[in-house]
């Protein structure tokens, strides 16, 4: 069957009327469908609001187990039952969930990495190695696809975030782009006809940054190759399309990024290969 | 199908040792169960840290829209998804759920009660209106047992929070004791042996309130009856069996009272018509 995963970040979960217009074109959206959404400004502003300080290192966050706490309660406490009670009073029924609910995602526990840093002011770069604690990466097994599949065949809508479970009683911090393509290449596995859409806060990929209107409307690996040539995708965009290409060759049928507000539209851009 | 129903507070959900035991003791429960967990404690911890204060009136939280907010994070988030982690590493396939989640329990706001409440320091008695906020009552049909059947039919053990959903987008804060009646007398109408177990802080209903071995093992409308003329009941243990003899009433095979620490022997107190 055709399923649809798509992704949703912070600027969406925690902007209200935003989230009820997502909720309302979400729910409009035909067919069977999975969301999985982040919140991570919320779970710095939390953090901060107690005393903490948040500590990201290349955009990820290190999760001792106080933060770990922080980050279950927003993603899969607030974030996730306020989308999913949005959800429902739009007629979709949908079920929130974190990895260890049915064993829907396991990860196993990043071991500390070596990594090459900016050093302090300076320029400098330095080898540190860096322990993100409570983070997991998820095995390409782990995601439970039958699971997904009986809620799916019962007309539930699984909202995941992005908790994870390590097997042994603890929760992990994942990210949830990786999340939103480790479930569509896992349903492209199981045979289905999968469609990962990621929305973010512009209408797809530019062809000139400065220019909200030149969208490129499908980019396949001979364009990209050209794209990265006329040096026309930022820093920023290399590894979201990098990891398009890599679900589409994992089976996903399409890859679509564009801004959560056009999710009942067509406006975006496709990633075929 | 006999299946059980397990309540535990949050004297047990806050005490890491405690719930890793009993988390073990209730993986080892055989066939059908459901656990209905609070967490109070640790949401009163929350909002104090964030400067709030908590209000509770009749032993019951007045919840303005923050203070939802932060009973969803404890309880829908942290606590849920901490003791379904545990559940899973005792090999017990348990999934963390409020009731917005296919809505599986629906309320109704409470609107503003009438209470008779002790004026200021003094001993007057005073009639006040009480907004309980974003608080829900249970309906009888509000439970979705067709859905706790599914989870269970598929050998997955539903973890229900204190938290409920009205239908039209609000999550609503509902008293954990109240949720496991409901669900018990949901289940029971639905034609299961259900057995209901309220663990609190003691061994069972105590014939001397000073002797902690003096459990009353079996309480019938007869022996209640006469422990109430005897004055042997305390004025806190009256709504539990009232409750308790409800839910009889409703079908439910019988009730248990006992410590959570007693989950895997017999001892407790068993309520029954």
């Amino acid at each position: 069957m055709r399923i649809n995963v798509i992704k949703i970040g912070g600027n969406v979960v925690e902007n209200e009327p935003m989230l009820q217009e997502f909720a309302k074109d979400f729910a409009a959206v035909e067919g069977a469908k999975v969301l999985v959404h982040g919140g991570g400004v919320m779970a710095s502003g939390l953090q901060k609001r107690l005393g903490m300080e948040p500590i990201m290192v290349e955009g990820r966050r290190v999760t001792d187990a106080q933060t770990l706490e922080i980050v279950t309660m927003v993603y899969a406490g607030w974030c996730s039952k306020h989308i999913t009670a949005s959800l429902q009073k739009n007629g979709c029924n949908a079920i929130g969930l974190c990895g260890a609910d049915g064993k829907i995602i396991q990860a196993t526990r990043r071991p500390p990495v070596k990594m090459t840093l900016a050093s302090g002011l300076s320029q400098d770069k330095e080898v540190r190695e860096i322990d993100y604690g409570y983070v997991g990466d998820i095995a390409p097994e782990g995601i439970n696809a039958r699971l997904l599949e009986s809620f799916i065949e019962q007309g539930i809508t699984p909202v995941l975030c992005a908790i994870t479970y390590d097997g042994r009683g603890n929760l992990l911090n994942t990210n949830a782009d990786t999340i939103a393509s480790s479930v569509a290449e896992s349903l492209a596995k199981a045979g289905h006809d999968t469609i990962l859409t990621y929305c973010f806060e512009k209408d797809g990929v530019l062809y000139d940054k400065d220019d909200p209107d030149s969208i490129i409307p499908e980019i396949t690996p001979r364009i990209y190759d050209g794209l990265k040539v006329e040096k026309r995708v930022a820093d920023g965009m290399i590894p979201k399309l990098d990891n398009a290409f890599k679900a589409l060759e994992n089976g996903v049928s399409r890859v679509i990024i564009k801004n959560a507000g056009n999710i009942g539209n067509s406006t975006g851009t496709t990633v075929k290969l």
